[in-house]
Order: structure tokens, then sequence, then C-alpha cells
């Protein structure tokens, strides 16, 4: 814009605040929440264009009434990866509005992990122009590791390339906290190359020097801590602590009593993870927002820490609070017990009125995301095990927790072949790179999952997201993971005979087309499957997901072999 | 430097953060200043070159025993002008370093009226190399108005020029705050040209929809509240509140019940001025946290004030804190009510030990700061007042306080001219257009300074630094304002036959290039020859230096004329 544009608008906007204009919207009459004070004050809110002008008394062209109500800023999730929703972005976003949520900072990890840098293309475009505002950080792991075969490498020249670009913040999340602490080239080059910008952490339960050494190298926050010592140490350290209440991950109980008025500027509820029935179910950050309160919290100091602390880490200036010259991102909420979202304002635009959305959300983008199901040849003999040996190192699944156990167990064998033994609860466990079409397959054993017949494929396999699958007959697990490659991706549950249930997930093999209804109603119908097959665990294909995740420990399979994660290294299936 | 070299100085300084080599420096056995838990823990310090690599147990080459002591972060002082210290540069880090400061954000504000950008230049340049760091905001207001004539305009190419240049950090104290509420092109245009970048502000008294305009044009911070109301609201709305201690203005008594654990992250200690005698004599942020503390302040939020919140503010990333990465800029003091500092250690260096400071200051720079006393022609008569009138309106000093008052007073007449009155109390005054040679004189009267013979002249003369001489006989101004010109600026106290005291201030006619002792010695003589000729005030050179600033009420005179503040125009002398 020119100069001389800008000018004229500023002027323009100088009059209304100064209230010699009406401004284009007035929020009038609600308690608002001053959190640089940390307290509530009536006041009118005025708004021209895309931004607050001020706060006292305004007339306006528009008035919303939020008497008897309070105003918020609007909330900003500071760590989240949106393909944990399982849904576009559109959608997500049509669930997350009416929540209240203005702005989302996003790890893109997952879909960068199948198609590189083009998945960071297909987040950016695919969250314009949106209701909500997206940022992103620039996934720091993907490959995660040399141990597994994912979409592509997204590497330090890629980081270069996108850093600059508009509505991405920094450096996401650096999971390779030894290879940090260790000095590994590979890993602190990124981190350089980010200078003193944003940089997000992932280290849990790194205390002591190992802490001192992956702060000195960059992260500046972390959303991995599950034991308060460990968040006191991590602040203390100077790390934004994001208490994480997420799907998968619940820390909000055990991290909440840590925060107090005087540090309280150095913390943040975050969700790093959605699924899409608690997304609109329980809600987003509101959802957190009621859950800290519940639990004794100061709702300022709670507000805080979903808006002008996640907005200053980010250095996302002006944001996060109601004051003149602030971004218009105002969320009105009947009260501060329930959080329940009667209005909700983006960039000056109402978009949430009386708790329902007033806004169009377009459709999910088509394009490459959709075409990322590259699976090499797959002979009727794929799966078998030739047995070396009679025990076996076996997965143990743990419910509620993606940490697995390594267990010893003897084997069924049959015909000089492993099989599944799903009266001792060990079968068979397959990850099939599907990016490169190499037809490379790894092959283990798996206890845990209780299938006693039929078997279970998902593409959503944490970091690779290549074809992970578990089965008691191998025609069940070839029937699942051809359904799985038909799709493009997604879940699905076979016997050895037909498909059972699927939800297809065809960008990129992690996000759905449909709406989030269906979404839910297609995986509630794979979790009844599951429970009629067998399995006891509340979500299956939840804990299937992190089977091939070798960076959490004890034993993981990835589509290169059985991973002992203690070690970082490959481990025979065999004792 | 080539990545290579920064990745192997990076694995280098993991090494000793992992504890596997020992560190350059450790500060042990000390109770640390954790400032963002808000809390002190007994932690060794250990450092690595310039930075701190960790805290908890180490081992060192050398080890600074800190036991019974605390250990703090180097203070940060966020807004001074360093000009009023009337040293040069390297002579006020001489006396700073020893009071813990190790970074200053100054407003170059007095020599960039008299040098324009050259003044900048020379503030960066004479700054380089101490053992403290000096980063400067660009002044926003020079000239500071169309009333009076600065040595050079500094207009909005030059803050372009020279934005992102290192240790630039922003636009400085928009102190034009009727044109910014009022949206003036060139205030607006000088605002919008840093963007979202660090604007600091300049509003006394400024509340409601004005405040708001304000604000919405960008200045994100004010050190001018001296009402606890006035700041509650500017922090409300979102303003970083300087809580000002100097030797101008003492706002902390007042303002600092405003601060409380839930707001405090939004409040700073500055001082804004510190003359010469009150730095080296009381002190620099040491003595305003000594009264904070004394008023009742919790030691660790006065800290916070004057380290990590600045740091945020000014986003000085990776200082303000004792944490691993963080620039390894330490004070250790005695106690948390002296603030006695022991030891200063700057970027890893150790500057100060057992209260001596141990490093050498280089000397002020030579150069065009050096050359800019340019008087026009001065004839003997230059001061003759022809009187068109009976009665004058004759500008009032008060005790205490930039603000003058506007009286109506008779005027002494002799042969048609109207003279000084000193019965009366009302005596001549002169401003000389100093920088560009053209004559220009400004003539008035002015009663308070108490002068009963003799004459005082200065080129400390806020804001464009001419020459302001007031005195009796004509002969003696003229003496006065000879000497000045002799020194190449200065002040000078003058009888008619002979000159009675100087403080020469070649640089720039605002600093000198002695040490701090002769400085305050020759202030001293020059306050006593004063108080000989008459004056009762506690010091009339400060007193004249605010008589040619036409932004403070309520009548002042500049080398253009006499200035009714109130009308912001020129107004005749006589009634």
């Amino acid at each position: 814009m020119k100069m001389h544009t800008r000018i004229s608008e500023m002027q323009e906007a100088l009059a209304v605040a100064r209230g010699d204009k009406p401004a284009d919207l007035v929020v009038r009459g609600g308690a608002t929440a001053d959190v640089f004070s940390g307290r509530f004050e009536k006041n009118d809110i005025a708004i021209h264009g895309n931004k607050i002008v001020g706060s006292g008394a305004y007339t306006g062209n528009t008035i919303v009434d939020a008497s008897g109500k309070y105003v918020l800023p609007g909330f900003i999730e500071g760590h989240i990866h949106l393909e944990s929703t399982l849904l576009a972005p559109p959608e997500t976003a049509r669930c997350m509005v009416p929540r209240g949520t203005t702005c989302v900072v996003a790890d893109p990890h997952e879909i960068t992990n199948v198609l590189g840098s083009e998945g960071v293309e297909y987040m950016l475009e695919s969250t314009r122009d949106l209701p909500m505002d997206f940022f992103f950080m620039l996934p720091s792991c993907v490959p995660a590791t040399h141990l597994e075969t994912a979409g592509d490498v997204f590497g330090v020249e890629d980081l270069l390339r996108l850093k600059d670009r508009p509505r991405i913040l920094g450096l996401a999340e650096m999971m390779n906290f030894p290879g940090t602490v260790y000095g590994m080239e590979a890993v602190v080059e990124k981190l350089l190359a980010f200078g003193d910008g944003v940089r997000d952490g992932h280290a849990p339960l790194l205390r002591g020097a190992g802490l001192n050494a992956y702060l000195y190298a960059g992260p500046g926050s972390d959303h991995e801590c599950t034991e308060i010592e460990e968040a006191a140490e991590k602040l203390s350290k100077g790390m934004m602590v994001m208490i994480r209440q997420g799907t998968q991950a619940a820390d909000l109980e055990t991290l909440l009593p840590l925060v107090t008025p005087l540090n309280c500027r150095r913390t943040m509820l975050v969700t790093d993870d959605r699924d899409p029935q608690e997304l609109l179910e329980l809600g987003h950050l509101d959802h957190n927002l009621r859950l800290a309160v519940a639990q004794g919290l100061d709702p300022i100091i709670a507000i805080r820490m979903v808006t002008l602390n996640p907005a200053e880490y980010f250095r996302l200036y002006g944001r996060g609070a109601l004051a003149p010259g602030y971004t218009a991102d105002v969320v009105i909420v009947d009260d501060l017990k329930t959080f329940r979202v009667d209005t909700v304002i983006q960039r000056g635009r109402v978009t949430v009125s009386n708790g329902m959305p007033i806004h169009d959300f377009p459709q999910p983008l088509a394009g490459k995301a959709l075409r990322t199901m590259h699976l090499g040849e797959l002979p009727s003999d794929a799966f078998r095990i030739p047995a070396t040996g009679s025990s076996a190192r076996v997965i143990r699944v743990m419910e509620g927790s993606i940490l697995t156990r390594a267990e010893s167990r003897s084997v069924k064998i049959q015909d000089g072949l492993a099989v599944s033994d799903p009266e001792q609860d060990v079968i068979k466990l397959v990850v099939l790179e599907r990016h490169h079409a190499s037809g490379r397959i790894g092959k283990g054993l798996v206890s845990g999952l209780g299938l006693k017949a039929g078997a279970i494929a998902s593409t959503v396999a944490h970091d690779s997201h290549n074809i992970v699958a578990a089965g008691v007959e191998d025609e069940a697990v070839m029937r699942a993971v051809r359904e799985v490659e038909r799709m493009g991706g997604g879940l699905a549950a076979a016997s050895a005979d037909r498909v059972l249930a699927t939800l297809p997930l065809p960008v990129a093999g992690l996000m759905s087309v449909e709406p989030v209804r269906e979404v839910i109603g297609r995986k509630t119908r794979l979790r009844e499957i599951c429970a009629d097959l067998g399995s006891g665990l509340k979500d299956p294909f939840m804990a299937l997901s992190f089977l091939a995740l070798p960076v959490i420990p004890e034993l993981k399979l990835t589509d290169r072999g059985l991973v002992d994660v203690g070690k970082f290294d490959f481990v025979p299936l065999f004792l």
C-alpha cells in the first residue's frame, strides 16, 4: 500500500479513536478483560476496520450488546498439530471458531512427513481466507529419524527458503533433543538457521545439564512437561511452559498448580492435538479454560495463557489483548466458568453470533495432497514371518499411553512361520512403506491390541505415516491394507473376507474431506468394529498410530524393521 | 561467520553446558535471581565465552565466589538521554558499569538536535567496544517544533536509512502527542515507517479517547506518567509504563504502588536523565532499585523491572535473565536492600570486581561533534531591546520545575531600551542561534533566576541547544556568550569584566571530554558563582536550560522569539 493511502487510513482511524466519527462496531456493556493489568473493567470496545481503536464510551454503526457477559481477546492456540483433528483445515476452523479460537499456531509436522515442503504449502494455502488466522512453525524433524522412511526430506534448505514467508513464525518443536544436546550437526544447523527467532522445544523429562545444553542451542518452549518439578525447572531456565491438555496427553491437572501470578507470563494453555469428537463435543481452548478455572486458577490468568502470553511468545504484535491498535479479535462469553461462547469477532467481523457461526467455510483444497499413496508391489505372502527363533521381542501396547514396553514372548510357529496367537494376545504387526513404492515392509508382533480376529490398518502412523496394520489373519491384514490404499489413505478394519468399516483420509492420508460429524460417525463405527473383533482398548487406532514412532520408548516397528528406542537402533525380531 | 564455524562453536558450548568440559567462568554459591519464576535459588551460573551455558553445579577455569551474595541479571536502562550526564559516553559508562548497568537503551535526542543524523552516528561510534552495551532509539522529533532552529532536520528519510542498523531498536519517544492524536501527516509517517517495531511514547497526562488515538498510532511505552490513575490507564491500554526516577523528574514514589505481581510485566524502572553528580554519588539503576525496595516493592519484581521487562519490550532476545543461551551479563550484589554492587560480568568478562571497575575506558571521540559552534555576527549592541511598551511578558522560573509561568510585569526603561531590573528580579534573557551562523537572536525577560549582577550562558538549551544566556549587564551576557563560543559549547558565568567560571562541553555543546569529578567540580563552582551573583536557585543552569523549550508551558524564548506555549505561537514581548 502506498504511504499516502496508509496515512489517510490512519487519519480516518484516529478520528474514530478520538470519538469524532462513529466506530464500525462497538461491543457495549460487557466486563472487558484487561490482560495487561490482570482484571476486568466495564468498558465499550470500539472497532474500526479490522482493529480496535479504543475502549471507553463510544458510538458505533453496529452495536454488539455484551451486557452481563465477559469480553475477552480471541483465543490463541500456541501448539497444535491440525492433522490430529482428521479434518481438512476449513472444517477444523468451522469447529474451532464457535469455541472462541481466532488464531492458531500449528506445526504441520504430519503432512510434511508425507509431502515435504508441499505439505507446508498445502497448509498455508488451505488456511487462507478463513474466519480464523492460521500461523505455522516449520517442522524441524522430517524425517524424524533415519530408522524410518518418510515421504520427503524437509531439510535446512527448505527451512531457509520458507522461513520468511508470511504466516511462518519460526521453527517447530525440536524433537530431536538428544541430537540437540549432543550437538548433531544437522540439528544444530537447523536451530542456527533461525537466528534468535522463535524455536519451539520438545524435551520430555529432560532436566539438569542436559536441559541446559538443549536450551543453549535455542528452543524456547516446551509442551512435553508431565511433572510439576520438571515444568518448574524448565520455566526457571527460560522456557515458555505450554501446559498441554489434548486428546492424547492430559497434563493440565498435574501442571496447573505451578502457575502463580508471578510466573504466569511464562505459561500457556495448549492442546497439541484434538481428535474430532473431542473437538466437537468438548471444544478447543474454551475447554482448557474451563478445566483450568474449575481447578482453581484465577480466570484472568487462565485467559492470559491463551491470549497475551502466546501472542508475546510468538511475537504476534498487536494480538492477544483488547487495546487500541490491536487486531479486533474478540470473544464474548456468558461467564468465566462455562466459558460458553456467545459472540466471536475476528478482524472486526462478527463470525459467531449467539453461539452459531455466521460465516461460510470453503471446501478443502484438492491437488497433490490428495495423491500421496504410492505402495510398492504387494504379493499375497508379503506378511509372512519366517521363524528364526522360538521367542521374540513383542511390542506391548499400554492403554492411554504412547509408550510401549518390550516384552519377550514365546512365538506361535506354524510351518516354520511365526503367526498371530490371539489366545496369547500376540498378533502380527506390519509397516508398509507407502511413499516411494519401495515395497519395503517391516514385520513384528504386538500384544495388547486385543484383536481376536480380523485386522486394522491406517495411514495415520507417526511420524512417517506409512501404512501400519495389525491383525490376526494375514488375509485380513491384506484386505485392510488394500482398502487403505484404495481410499488414498485412511483407517480401515477388515475381516479375512471383507472390509468392515472405513474412514477415508484422502488428504495426505491424514485428513478427511468430509464434515466433522461424518468423521466422528465413521470413527465410532471403527471403534465398535474393533470391540467386536475383541479389542478392549478405548481407541485401538490411536494405539496403532504410535506403534511406528521410533522416538518414543521402548520398542517400535518401522518399514525398516524393529527398533529398540533405548539403543536407537534396529534389533532382530527373534531373541 | 561461516556456518561450519558456528556449528563447531555451538558444539563446543554444548559440551560445556553438558558439563563435559569446564566453563570459562563459574559464579558459585550465590542466591541467583530467577526472573522467570520470580524467586531466588542457590545455583552456580556457568559461562562459556559471552554466554551463560547453564545453571546448577559446574566446574570452571575461573571461579567467582558469590556466597552470601545475590546474583542478578545485568541491569538494563530502558530510557535515558545520555547527554544529561554531561559526559562523553565512555565516561558515562565508567560511572554506570560499577553500578551494575550492562545495557542501556538511549534516545540521542539532544545531540541529534545539534548534528542531525551525524549525532546518531557519533553516539553509535563512541559507544563501541565499551564494557556496557548501548542501544539507541531514533529521535522522532528533530527539530522539536517550527518555533525554533535546530542544528539539523532529522526526517523520515533519515529514520528509514538508519532504522535497520545494528544497535538501533526503534523510534524514540514520540513527544508530539497532539500531532499524533490529530494525525499530522509528518508524525504519522514517522510512526508508520517503523511498522510494528518498537516505538516509545511520551504523553504526559494524556487520557481517554485522546490516549486511545495516540496508542492506535503506535507508541507502546510511556515514561511521562506523574499520576497513578494516569499510569493505571496507560498500562491497561497496553503501554509499558516506565516509572521514571531521574534528576529532573521523580515519579517513583507516586507510581510504585501501581505495581503488582499481576501487572508488573508491563512496567520498568528508568531514569530518563541523570546529572553527573547524582550519577556518581547516588548511582544509576541500583539507586532506583534501592528506592523501590525501600518503598516496599518485592525485590524480585523490582529486579524484573530493570532486566526481563525491558529486554522483552525492546525485543533484546537472550537478555535480562540468567538462563542457558542468555548473554552473560551478571551483577553480584551484597544484599537486596543496599544493592551494593560487588562484581559485574559483561558478556562473560569480569568488568567490576569488589566494586571497582577493572576495565580501561577509551577516550571520547574527536571529529565533527567537536565543531558545532557556528555563531553569526555579534555586534556589541546585539542584546539591546528597544522598548515598545511599558509592560512586558516575563518568563517566571519556578524552582524545581521545567514549567514556567507567564507574568505581566512593568519594565525598566533607559534611553528607550528595556534593561535588566535586578531589584525587581527581572533580567534580560537571550537565545542565540548557533548552528547556522544566522545571527538570529531571540530576546526577552526572565524573573526568578535571581541574579543581581553578571550573567550566565549555556549551550545546554533544550531542545535545539542554541546558546541561552541571562544576565544583568549586557557586557556580562556578551562575555559569557563569547566564552561559551570559545569553548565550542558549554556553561559559563561572567561578570561585566571577566569570566568567573566555566564548564566546557565541546562535544556538540552538550558533553564534556573530562572525567566526571572534573565536571562535577566545575558545575559546583558554577553554582557557587551563581549564588555569589545573587541567585537563590539550587541550579540556575538547569532552569536556564529549559527556558528555550517551547513545548513545555507557559512562556518560553527561542532564537525566533517569545513563545506562548498554550497558543503554540509567537507573542510580542511587550503587552
